[in-house]
């Protein structure tokens, strides 16, 4: 559900409201939270950095955005009294694609930075924020500068759709009737994508730098897994329902697939250890109901769903559609949920950074 | 004229075009041109840098806000081809306050980098970009971190109005009719906020670290001279006016200061060397004739001190008496710029970082 975080990632319009998601971010925030804060525990004690560098990479805009850090810079406050260490001063980068709403975030830091600043009491280092448009697939930062690298529900999202993937008809996502080619093809997007964004960050990082990535993923080994690729499955079931009605052209659905892969476990471990610049800390699984709020028929899964495919349908189809699509996808989502135990998987792996 | 770059420093309404101005502004930085690269070349000869970092403080969004930072770029770009070196990195911090169009600026960066990239050349170290939202009168930046700091056209905004202006009636900024305790209290806010901006560059730059600061400013030691204090004189003209025709309250109009000093070299100078961090390369005076256009009749500037004023007026007045006050100040200056060779003045001062 809280890949609507991820809304941006993909030129999304940027005005779709987040403030729903917070409980959402939130609940996924604190499942992450012990491998954070183990994380940064062990990076301030191992390297004592006078001045801690931190990145937030897919950053979003919304009241979420600013969560992880502040969590990250109270346990360093903390560590730091604790061994009656002087405070190191804080850089905060805050990534996101150029299209990000990037104001928003900017004009919410002062009460921010205000409000921190009380909590961490006397003695705490100053904190510095930057907003760093860009992809992550590609360099961001100066050499050797980050001490610390976040990024939650965007790593699923690739850099582009593959190619080839002209015989995965009537589908919009990898699905079980896709053929293998389809399969391959979206795995091996995946592998040039997270390969190349762990070489970027290897660079950026200063040894023993931390990484902690959470992605939407799945346990099992097949890409094609109802776990990850069911959602995308109902919501083709509406555009071919669409199609034969004649309110969308045939060709148009074909040519429309997603931009994202959800991995296991194993095929993250894998790219790691291929790329070789990151040893493995921890590498977890945990799961999401896709109805965390109380029985509201589906209804919040399918706003969630919406904000990040709505972006993604318009830029393809035009904004005619919408409506209709959507009215129908919440129709299936609702008849779902109530029937299945249907879930979402994370992928949690913490990594850090080798000589 | 180019005030009109620090609209957002004022927490201006940030929709206001600055198409307008980009020939002023490139006028005045092809002006300060010399000093700047002058500035640049000994700092990069002097340290080397692996990575290059360089802050534009006031950045604003308009078409010039990357005008000097790719200059800067392309000049260290010919000097480590003409040296044999390896490229540096290159990291800019673009800052305004936190109401500034960041999101246009960095929906501009793709295509910008694109054409650095292909105008420097094979070689050239890889280009990052950050935007830092906040006052630059406290700290930004960590500490020695910064290489080279640029700004123009912001640092005659204060942090403030001056407080005790109470004796200023009929008047909105430094006047010839101001009384002496006027002047004092502008001076002494201007004193104040430039030592603030120089204390935390000092913190920020390096050993041997280069700014090189524009200011609207003056050449007399009197600082309600005509050349600084005239263009606000015809402004409060038409707010008298106003104010007699039963337009604008009285009580209003007396409230009204503007957050501005243009300061005297000297008055620069004596700052820089009582807050004792750098040492002074160069400190010049040039100017700029309000009518730059051709003969427009005064349109243009016009133009620009609403692209100013406007928000400060708004703010303080409402909405309502906008349209007739711009109307008449316009005419005024229209007139004005008939009959007087009218100017604007600007001080310019390269600062060495000292130990």
């Amino acid at each position: 559900m809280e890949v609507v975080k991820v809304l941006h990632m993909n030129g999304g319009k940027g005005d779709t409201s987040y403030a729903n998601n917070s409980l959402v971010q939130q609940k996924v925030i604190s499942m992450t939270k012990p491998i954070t804060e183990d994380a940064i525990t062990q990076l301030y004690c191992s390297t004592l950095p006078k001045s801690l560098v931190i990145a937030d990479l897919g950053c979003s805009s919304g009241p979420n955005t600013l969560f992880v850090v502040s969590d990250l810079i109270k346990v360093v406050n903390q560590l730091r009294q604790k061994l009656r260490h002087q405070s190191p001063e804080y850089q905060v980068f805050l990534n996101d694609l150029p299209g990000n709403d990037f104001n928003t975030i900017f004009k919410s830091l002062p009460s921010f930075q205000k409000k921190m600043s009380s909590q961490l009491g006397a003695g705490a280092g100053p904190c510095f924020f930057a907003g760093v448009p860009g992809s992550f697939y590609g360099r961001l930062f100066q050499s050797k500068t980050l001490h610390f690298v976040h990024s939650s529900y965007s790593l699923q999202w690739l850099s582009k759709v593959p190619e080839q993937l002209e015989s995965n008809k009537g589908n919009i996502y990898m699905a079980r009737t896709s053929p293998p080619s389809v399969l391959r093809a979206y795995h091996a997007q995946f592998q040039q994508d997270f390969s190349m964004f762990l070489k970027c960050r290897a660079e950026e990082l200063v040894l023993s730098g931390r990484m902690v990535l959470t992605l939407l993923g799945r346990r099992s080994e097949d890409p094609s897994s109802k776990e990850c690729c069911y959602i995308w499955e109902l919501l083709a079931l509406v555009l071919n329902e669409m199609v034969s009605e004649g309110f969308i052209d045939e060709e148009k659905m074909d040519s429309f697939n997603i931009p994202q892969y959800t991995p296991s476990p194993s095929e993250v471990k894998s790219e790691v250890l291929k790329e070789g610049s990151f040893s493995i800390a921890c590498l977890e699984v945990s799961e999401v109901n896709w109805n965390i709020y109380s029985n509201d028929g589906g209804y919040n899964v399918a706003q969630c769903m919406r904000a990040v495919a709505e972006p993604l349908l318009v830029s393809h189809f035009g904004e005619a559609i919408i409506e209709e699509v959507f009215s129908r996808y919440r129709e299936i989502l609702s008849d779902r949920i109530s029937k299945e135990n249907t879930r979402f998987v994370n992928v949690i792996v913490s990594l850090i950074k080798k000589e």
